[in-house]
């Protein structure tokens, strides 16, 4: 199906700055074709769709959680870290099911596409389920069987092996894969290395956890002599890898970070409250980082909004340098679909409207009270949306979303299939 | 109208805690008048409302904002305190016709009707018009109008005569009013005394602006040799009067504050937004004091988003604190709710669900992803609900929506009636 996209406000980026501008939009074949009124085009066999008040912009990328989780939602808070992973969350992951993982998946990517996400990054534990969902419900990602070990070829070979065999099988243009090792307290240095040959050899992306808490990095310090930064630029991972978390910077881990080309994923809920603290988000935009944005996983978040998670970011952030003209909303926005796709080296690809990028669109209701009056759409989506001004979303040039109907998820189905959770769930 | 609401999840406090039961409750004559199921009650004349799969819980009480501000929402971010006050709050404010701030204060309770705000304290500029448009979409509401001056009866006469006159035209059980000067930096200490006799003399609430800037503190240090707190306690003010903000808290600050038995309301992402930082709000509940919640103007945050608070006040606790178990989930509702009718001096009559209360209740969808799998209804308040799971509000045992349409406010006119605000927003 054609579209072509009539009366509704664009969201541009141009001259690394967002404006907005009221014009058509044509899509073929799932990526956009033309902006503006273009009398050479015959429509006559496009659909047309009034956006009128309506923001029409990229889709949000979510670029760090584990979809799976979702039946953890609201399950373990408020308790310390250590209560949070062993008696809740861990016990819940042994007893999961593979197919409870799959519903699970859907689950979120209901809420995602509902409050405007159109991409996500995940760390998985259930072989292909991720994709599998994925592709039914039409959501793009970028996907990594999470992976622990000392050595990639003995004791990390059964995970990397499913990471290996749900890449040759879902690898397709929606679908990515990147290899994903868990963490520097899960994974030796000898690992890191050998992911990092095999991430080449592949030609895929490669994203971990990093200096998410205090521990880690103290262990670190005392058992390697330095920082799980400096301790993973020796093993050659860092070079443009995706980098969830980084709150607990120290020496010059940013400038490190900076000089290898990787990616900050922040994650403002899930650090604040898991206790972690706030990452320094303002020093790592000095130093030029390429800072996205990212949920975490339900189990500590517990919700997978990218809107809250802009208006934490920039909220945060203001509140901690006291300067209400830290993180503004353009720097959050960008961290939400510029810096997504060049992270995923897709720029001017994804995260943009742009002739020749994909077609990954929200439409957002702009006659809510809540985003009324339209002073400054961009501001709003930083400091008043919630998410659910959502009302339709497009993937790939596919309608998942139209007037708050799921068109690719049986959301009562899921609701129904989720009942086995009980089982699990105390 | 008398309703029987049945097979809903009611959200109980009792011992200071909260508790999830399913039973019918009874509403006669705006009051909860049972719960449980009653077979002593001839129920033919009830309206009969199914709650199934929904939550019914206490509607939420905005303890500090301008309702007549939102359209200057998403007016003045990213910038300085000073470019935003003088060059674009002030000269809005002072082109603002009474008309305007009518249309402003529909067009706010609208927004906090649709994310579960059932009463709202405000400081007002314009006459009359904040009650007016209470009265006319039900909201309930404590009012003051901005009060400022040297002293009372001379160059602040004119707007107390204002106060004064509101008061008496639409005093009710559902609109209070209340003495509001606006802050020691518009106030003298002598304005303040004055205010307080009058407050005694009608019975009404004291509520003020403190210690919300770094600045305020530092010329008060140097001007009267004393922070705010201990200057307006001097005044006798404090004595159970409502504090807005309370963010730069220094010396014996937080101690008075108990000790005058006030009541703080915490306004996170305002205070953050521009860049005043987090308040002590670990230290307050600590010291006992009564804490509540507001979202303030929407110059400054940029909704009246309550559920969008809750969430801010614990996760900003949680990562400040570097502690998972910082304001948790019961506590902030508590002062989204519980402590807001303490402040009110309405305990066991407003937000709560109790045989006698007003009925001011909320219905959250509990089928929608992000609250589901409902593992703790609790946490979900606080973690993973955005407010748009609100789908109905009754006030005063009126519903004002039902099923996400308002039934006193007519939406599409007020969107209109804004149109004129055109030519005040630059």
């Amino acid at each position: 199906m054609n579209y072509k996209i009539e009366n509704g406000k664009l969201l541009i980026y141009e001259n690394d700055d967002f404006k907005i501008i009221e014009d058509d939009l044509y899509i073929t074949d799932g990526e956009i074709t033309s902006i503006g009124k273009n009398a050479s085009i015959d429509d006559s066999d496009f659909e047309k769709i009034n956006a009128a008040d309506h923001l029409v912009m990229p889709g949000l990328i979510n670029m760090h959680t584990h979809a799976y989780m979702t039946p953890l939602r609201n399950y373990a808070d408020d308790v310390d870290f250590a209560e949070w992973l062993f008696n809740r969350v861990n016990p819940v992951e042994d007893n999961m099911a593979v197919e409870d993982a799959y519903t699970a998946n859907l689950l979120a990517f209901a809420e995602m596409i509902m409050s405007g996400t159109t991409m996500y990054a995940d760390m998985h534990m259930f072989r292909c389920q991720s994709a599998k969902a994925a592709k039914e419900a039409g959501m793009r990602a970028l996907i990594g069987r999470g992976l622990v070990g000392d050595d990639l070829y003995t004791d990390g070979y059964r995970r990397f092996k499913e990471a290996l065999d749900e890449l040759e099988e879902y690898s397709s243009d929606m679908i990515r894969f990147s290899f994903a090792p868990h963490a520097i307290y899960t994974c030796s240095p000898k690992f890191y290395e050998q992911i990092t040959k095999e991430a080449d050899k592949y030609g895929v992306l490669k994203q971990t956890h990093l200096s998410e808490g205090i521990i880690e990095v103290s262990d670190s310090l005392e058992k390697y002599g330095k920082t799980p930064v400096a301790l993973l630029k020796e093993t050659g991972f860092l070079d443009n890898a995706i980098l969830a978390h980084c709150v607990q910077m120290r020496d010059n881990d940013i400038e490190i970070i900076k000089e290898c080309g990787a990616t900050v994923v922040t994650n403002p809920a899930s650090n604040a409250k898991l206790g972690n603290g706030f990452a320094p988000v303002n020093e790592f935009l000095e130093a030029g980082v390429n800072l996205c944005l990212g949920t975490d996983g339900t189990s500590s978040n517990n919700t997978l909004n990218m809107f809250r998670e802009m208006g934490l970011l920039s909220l945060i952030h203001k509140g901690l340098n006291k300067d209400s003209t830290a993180a503004p909303a353009k720097t959050v926005i960008k961290a939400a679909t510029i810096n997504a796709a060049k992270a995923l080296g897709m720029e001017g690809k994804l995260g943009i409207i742009k002739e020749g990028a994909k077609a990954d669109l929200i439409f957002l209701d702009l006659k809510l009270p809540n985003m009324f009056p339209a002073n400054n759409i961009i501001s709003s989506l930083c400091y008043s949306a919630n998410g659910s001004e959502v009302d339709s979303v497009m993937i790939n040039g596919k309608f998942v979303m139209k007037d708050r109907v799921l068109t690719t998820i049986d959301l009562e189905k899921v609701l129904n299939d989720s009942s086995k959770w009980s089982r699990f769930l105390k």
